[in-house]
């Protein structure tokens, strides 16, 4: 990085503070604004504390534009939606043709693809650009997923690079395709995170509730699974939050916290994007209606007062102690592994519809460090998509097998155990369907294709010769 | 009904056909109308073999026009999406204020929002109709589910209650609601159907597979449902479809059917509208998935290729004749309640978000026949929504509380069963998740929200106080 790289950057929130002192770590000089006082006011006082940081408080997008070097780079970090309109207008007439802007807020990969086709309109360059790491990995590397023109990209990787984070040396920072792209990928990214989250959470609740386990045995098994294929972030921090003690309670502290969720959107669009692809994501889809649920909190106290839960009869399966403890371990690897294997694909069917040049071993790479779904898992899966034999469905690459026929029978005996006592298990179980479904040669579908002959005369296919078919079915009687 | 009734129709595909004859066996007069010469000759020919309807197949929007009286009301069957608005600006210059047009297609609810209020800035009414039930329903007494402006829908009102299906004698037509309510609820009324017909053909895989039963011994079953709470239209035609030999070859017709469905967008519409409304549909949308990933069939035959099905471990569930059938029989129950449950929730959400004064009762009252969804079951739910406390949510609906509490012992055991054994049953197993996760009190959403304080600072709420909370959790080691 040469001393002289130099980005402007408008939105000072935290991410927006966190990747400007990131910068000026690495070297790069920062001329930094937002339209609200207050987070100028706590980015100068940052400054004060760390003396020596190129950075640069501008009171205004055209002091900003001034005080870049051409062709200018201007990193924009505020909420997706109108506010990435509204700084982009305040922007461009300062601009000159060359110039780039930089998407780095989680916008909504349609509103990107508008974006760049207008702003290349005007001469100008755009990069959609996915940060994934939360606050700390803005503060120290985050993954970087960008999407736009290949030169745009060019002139900007320099300073990306020597942001993200790292992985054996190689920044988890890409081109991952053209406009769009970028956020894309971040959006399922999101999406994976959300059903991995979701996955984690049941096998908590698996061991709490019917392992009877305490906090701190969990977060010694979360520490031990970190040991294993299931090794990621997401797990390790687990384990912390279940060793941590609630300072204004006596417990635990997560048992002190509301079991409702929040969520921004990108599992939403996420699932959205599946459905008009019409690539199956039930895992991450399961994981957005399990927040949805869980926010409709007072209809669930009511209803838990009428409608009781099973008792579990005699002879059926029962919590077997370590047993069931790993049966739940191989339960949430094959969970994680579905849940991969559904985002890839979403991701693979939108890089074929809007015709993206994408690297996916690159994709996956670019995850193995920095953000939040990182896990050990990626590596192998980047190299399954490195071979020579692209794995097509992640279900087949050789890894990916090996796992799964080793997790299947603890998978089935801790979704069945979950299900005969009543625990809702909304991911893992959709996650063994999917798999179930996927390495099926015969499904289902000839009855519901059969339903649909009779009673909208449809048509279907044959097995055994080609054509479209159409059956008079004799309606049963009273049906009139 | 007097003879004076008269409609305009255009649109002569099989519903809009069957529809111009359903109504000139009701007495009411048809002037009707298609753009393809075709569609116009196959009516005109099946005039010629039933004499003595009054039926006036006429040259194009201008004769059709003027062949009706004023106020005119005229029904558009044609094609969602285009066609549609194509119809309606080839005869909005020809109407005068007053006239009434209604689309009877399966239209996107913004779509007829978005006409609505284009026609009535015209000073013209527009209804937006939902029409269930098939060819046959069509031809013979449909549902019909009617959005728009209360006075729009009294003018037509007489002709949609002569022409609908009935039970116990009262018409199953009503208004639900303002523009597009009628869309949306015929909408939503499409989602319940693919999760109901998916759950069908998941108990008829495990009748087959875990069952080992031939297709008469099926068809047998499903009848004997049919005298159960199951009773319904799909659960009959199905026994129906199981019976039926396949004339080119020797054995079951269904078998010879390819296993992929077709799927036409209103259950992904229905997926989305409950991903906007934040309400959790996750049968209907493992149904609409469960159709993706059957048309996925190269895929699935790859990945059945190299990914083994589970060798059931001795000890574990297994198939135990009459026991197991009645356990898959109350397992469908569960999971059909479940799919009415979510579908009923988005109406009632989707009536919130829009402002309609629906009359939720009026909904299910007018799904009790003619409809593709039609079940015994309705006719207690719509008691349940006319008593005196409405249920808010259906399972808490006395009617499904007893009949969920007698289900869900059979339910579980079908759902272990399956998932020991490794056949896919999404819907079977997403509605007992969904059920178990409605009626927690408790649910895994404070590990969620603990995880996304910790890596996003996105706060959390606690059980004990008021107010929003964020802790400084303790990163472990190895995350930097």
């Amino acid at each position: 990085m040469t001393g002289r790289a130099r980005m402007g950057l408008v939105g000072l929130g935290v991410m927006g503070r966190n990747l400007a002192l990131n910068m000026a770590d690495k070297g790069v000089g920062v001329a930094a604004h937002d339209p609200w006082p207050e987070a100028r006011t706590r980015l100068t006082e940052a400054l004060a504390e760390t003396p020596g940081l190129d950075i640069t408080v501008t009171d205004g997008p055209a002091d900003l534009v001034a005080s870049l070097p051409a062709p200018r780079a201007i990193l924009i970090m505020v909420k997706a939606g109108e506010p990435v309109d509204a700084v982009i207008a305040s922007l461009t007439p300062l601009l000159a043709a060359g110039d780039t802007l930089i998407d780095g807020g989680n916008s909504h990969y349609l509103d990107t693809q508008r974006r760049a086709a207008a702003l290349e309109a005007m001469g100008l360059r755009f990069i959609g650009l996915g940060i994934s790491g939360g606050e700390e990995g803005a503060r120290h590397g985050p993954s970087l997923m960008a999407g736009g023109a290949a030169d745009a990209y060019e002139t900007c990787r320099p300073v990306l690079e020597a942001i993200a984070a790292r992985f054996d040396g190689q920044p988890c920072c890409a081109r991952v395709g053209g406009d769009g792209a970028g956020h894309f990928v971040k959006m399922i990214h999101n999406g994976i995170e959300y059903g991995i989250m979701q996955a984690i959470a049941e096998a908590f609740v698996l061991l709490r509730d019917l392992g009877g386990m305490d906090h701190a045995a969990m977060a010694e098994t979360f520490r031990q699974w970190n040991d294993t294929a299931l090794a990621s972030y997401l797990i390790e921090i687990t384990a912390a939050i279940l060793d941590r003690r609630d300072d204004l309670g006596t417990g635990p502290l997560v048992e002190a916290i509301l079991d409702t969720a929040g969520q921004k959107g990108t599992g939403r669009w996420s699932s959205e994007a599946a459905l008009a692809l019409g690539i199956p994501t039930p895992t991450i889809t399961e994981a957005v209606f399990a927040r949805a649920l869980a926010a409709l909190r007072n209809d669930r106290v009511a209803t838990a007062a009428v409608l009781p839960a099973p008792a579990a009869p005699a002879g059926t399966a029962r919590w077997e102690g370590a047993a069931s403890v790993e049966a739940v371990r191989q339960a949430l690897l094959g969970a994680v592994i579905a849940t991969f294997a559904q985002g890839l694909a979403v991701i693979q069917a939108g890089v074929q519809e809007h015709g993206w040049d994408t690297d996916m071993a690159k994709v996956v790479e670019i995850w193995r460090s920095g953000c939040v779904i990182r896990a050990r898992l990626l590596d192998d899966i980047a190299r399954s998509y490195r071979g020579t034999e692209a794995p097509g469905s992640l279900l087949r690459a050789p890894t990916v097998v090996g796992l799964l026929t080793e997790a299947q029978d603890g998978w089935r005996r801790a979704v069945a155990l979950a299900v005969t006592h009543g625990v809702p298990v909304p991911a893992l179980s959709s996650a063994l369907a999917y798999v179930d479904g996927a390495r099926s040669d015969k499904l289902w579908a000839n009855m519901i294709q059969a339903q649909r002959d009779f009673f909208g005369a449809h048509t279907y296919e044959r097995l055994d010769r080609p054509g479209s078919f159409h059956t008079e079915w004799i309606a049963p009687k009273g049906t009139a």
